[in-house]
């Protein structure tokens, strides 16, 4: 009993919390009131205080939750796929689906976070700074085990290649978000690949086209 | 006299528009209220009313300072650099440029803007989108030029190009003010070179290296 109690409670939490980015990807973390939750989920000021304290803890649950979910869609998958070149591919190309299929309707909470936070410092930039910085050194390291493995060429840079593949899904979600195009995610999928195809060595592309690991998309034409 | 008192009123509101410029890329354009502005620039509140009318015209009359600026540092100086692929490139240069030294201490205003409005709809979010997408599509059409004459291959394709151009310079306002990259504007720099270089026909490459056009960056090696 004590068990469904805990469970109710983390269903409800997490029931909030994603009601929670969903407001903050539209409205901004500073418009993420307590009231402006409770208004939303139906729940009591008194109630939300008891679960998160104040807004400042409140605004650093939604951070870490959605880390989470970034986690879950967009980084374990990744680690299935076969290291260099095939998983740096799949990490760009799940990202882009996390992007497009977040179902916040506000699109993409860091990138808006990070617009937000970037000229207020404290607890909630430093932890948007740290998560982006670790996302995009994600991508520059593993860009440097593909040039290892031989999947890339020499001569690619692996911190300008993670500038580049940072910079596309966030460009498809201002497109979509401010411009409302389709296709924006689209581009970011035929940019990623374009990129990737000119910087591959045979034997990467080799390695990216095998079925097992990349079925539904060649990167190679 | 009267052409005195106009001058000294037009400068005081330049100065005016440059201080809202500077909060609002920093703190947003919803966080600049006239009296964070009135704080900011030593006038009195009912002067900045009888200047601005409302925090909403406010709003307006720095989004429309801002595209004046960026007119005069970006747009205006690549109109005299020979059409096609040399004028493409020195509207992303000039951009990347105005963008590592606007000034502005939040950095580029219409990132912050775009991420900070996509998701509130009004006459706000609406001139930000019509100028943020102005500006995309002038890069693609100067693309489509530069295939025209010759500049670009065939096989580029203007919107993506554009896409790709569009989101570079974004990428570096990122990495530098959250992160404080220092190099984030040269990455910038580094994958407009790759990329043009990259779809550039012989006769596009040699355009672009006449001294008379670029002479401080050279696009070929």
């Amino acid at each position: 009993m004590a068990d469904k109690r805990l469970q109710r409670g983390q269903a409800t939490r997490k029931a909030v919390l994603s009601a929670a980015a969903d407001i903050a990807s539209a409205e901004g973390l500073e418009g993420l009131t307590i009231g402006r939750l409770s208004h939303q989920v139906g729940m009591s000021k008194s109630g939300l205080f008891a679960h998160f304290g104040s807004k400042r803890e409140l605004q650093l649950a939604v951070v870490d939750f959605v880390r989470e979910t970034f986690l879950e869609k967009v980084v374990t998958p990744s680690r299935e796929i076969h290291k260099g070149l095939p998983r740096l591919y799949a990490m760009e190309m799940n990202w882009i689906d996390y992007v497009q299929n977040s179902g916040l309707h506000g699109g993409c909470f860091f990138t808006a976070a990070a617009a937000e936070f970037d000229g207020r410092p404290g607890p909630i930039r430093e932890r948007i700074a740290a998560l982006t910085r670790g996302w995009r050194d994600m991508l520059k390291a593993e860009a440097q085990k593909a040039i290892e493995l031989g999947h890339l060429h020499n001569e690619a840079d692996p911190a300008l290649l993670a500038f580049q593949l940072h910079a596309l899904p966030q460009q498809a979600n201002w497109a979509y978000q401010l411009l409302g195009e389709q296709n924006a995610f689209d581009h970011a999928r035929a940019s990623t690949q374009q990129l990737l195809r000119h910087l591959a060595t045979p034997e990467g592309l080799r390695r990216t086209k095998e079925r097992r690991t990349l079925s539904a998309r060649a990167l190679v034409r």
